[in-house]
């Protein structure tokens, strides 16, 4: 069987962490035609060039993406949109588009705005492959092996479209798995932008105590783990709770009525409810690290 | 200079993570006259006798304590109260005493109900060095190294019995510092006992949603992190709630006063104010990293 991603031409537009990583996977594979970095920071184009991760760059998204076969978006979900328009003049049918963002329904809707109705040829995605960590300069070829990567294909979709793409992230290891674009926005609210939400949230409230820099003295290995993602890219975060902001919003207010029951819990000194409560946590939270033992089995090469 | 601990009879109560890593780290130095343990569990105690770290044990606290120079209590908060109780029969002046609880106005209280008043040579002391992992196999006698020690003697506290039990975690190759029992409190509810009441409620509020295992399944390495404070041992931290819940209830409410603020921010889609609030806890968390860089040489070493 050829490899699907065999002589193609790929073009990456943002050469952050997310597409710095597919770019450098894609060099070490080394089937591809070409692979043609688009991005603002010259300088980290300049990089991929020299480190032979690229074959070429461009700032011009239009330019750099005709006649590719495969163009990945891994831009701030907010400035896809833009993307899109610079792509459109030379979007057909022969090419394959997909993204990296981390909300669908954001960009599903501007697929929509921009090409009139959702091609068929765009297939949208997410990799669960994040870190706190950003820029080409915390990209790596391996960042992906053992991740899951979620496609959301919309009812007319192309299946060719969908093969190529699930190609694209098995060759880069991971684990691609279907869902509804509704479906991944609820859950990813739940697992990734609500601790991301908290963990902001702690920070700065601490931050804006009276002899916070005592306070960050005092903390410990726990704190830092627990605000780890604190120091996530602000932009990144920014354009998620703009565009996934209901669905957050949702299970947040979920969340205040447990720690509003928790606070009663503690002011009653309700011992028995004190510790169900902690036991339960603790197995889910076993539970949690079965699964994702099971499902990561590179989980200590993540940034 | 002799070493203050050379030829005395320590007694470690509780060998579990914090104790058992004092016993090692006692062991390996190797001047103590006599390490004996106490605690319930026969087993961990059978196999600290085993592999050399104390050199006797009892599941009796007066026997065991009865000419001890000096005396650890490393129990949970709620059980030092019992553990003054049966102690208070065999304490003498020449007997050195200090705690490791997190909490330290309850442990303050206790003593006083017990012996009538704090005694001079009793140190509240806690060791900023906890781990989800917990009992005697997570023991290591490299535990504390860089790791930071706080001391919240009263005024009538004896020098004598400070500078003993000073000498006790330095040679841990810990870092010791002296703070008032109030404000150790309130700074370690900010840093301690908050993220760890966060961390069980998203655990907590994740599994109670309809499909939860599926929501866990998605969930990447910034959640592991966020949540690892969830795996931590309920019964510790049923009693630091049980007792430090004042101050805990205090930082929670204004947390909760913040989430409600992102909350609004968010549904009002207030880019501004969204891109502010995450640089600035951004740039919290960055410094945060400095300080704990600084402060704790050996943080790789943590469990």
């Amino acid at each position: 069987m050829t490899d699907p991603l065999a002589g193609k031409k790929v073009a990456i537009i943002g050469l952050g962490l997310i597409g710095g990583s597919v770019a450098r996977g894609l060099a070490a594979l080394g089937v591809c035609r070409e692979i043609v970095g688009v991005g603002r920071n010259e300088e980290s184009l300049q990089k991929a060039l020299a480190d032979g991760t690229i074959t070429a760059f461009s700032t011009d998204v239009a330019r750099s993406c005709a006649g590719a076969d495969l163009v990945l978006i891994a831009v701030p979900t907010m400035s896809v949109t833009a993307v899109f328009r610079e792509l459109q003049p030379v979007f057909n049918d022969s090419m394959v588009v997909t993204d990296a963002a981390s909300v669908k329904g954001a960009i599903v809707e501007a697929a929509k705005e921009i090409f009139g109705e959702t091609p068929v040829n765009f297939v949208p995605g997410h990799p669960i492959a994040g870190s706190e960590h950003s820029g080409y300069g915390a990209s790596s070829g391996n960042l992906y092996q053992g991740k899951k990567v979620i496609l959301t294909p919309l009812p007319q979709t192309s299946p060719e479209a969908i093969a190529l793409v699930r190609a694209l992230w098995q060759a880069m290891g991971a684990e691609v798995i279907d869902m509804a674009v509704d479906h991944h926005d609820a859950v990813l609210a739940a697992t990734s932008h609500l601790p991301h939400l908290l963990a902001y949230a702690l920070v700065d409230t601490l931050s804006q105590q009276g002899a916070s820099e005592e306070i960050f003295r005092y903390a410990a290995g726990g704190f830092r783990d627990f605000t780890r993602i604190a120091s996530s890219d602000p932009q990144m975060w920014h354009d998620i709770f703009m565009t996934n902001g209901e669905a957050t919003v949702e299970v947040l207010d979920k969340y205040i009525d447990d720690l509003q029951r928790l606070r009663r819990i503690i002011l009653d000194r309700d011992s028995g409810k004190l510790m169900t409560t902690f036991r339960r946590a603790k197995k889910s939270r076993d539970r949690f690290l079965e699964l994702f033992a099971n499902g990561n089995p590179s989980k200590d090469a993540q940034h």
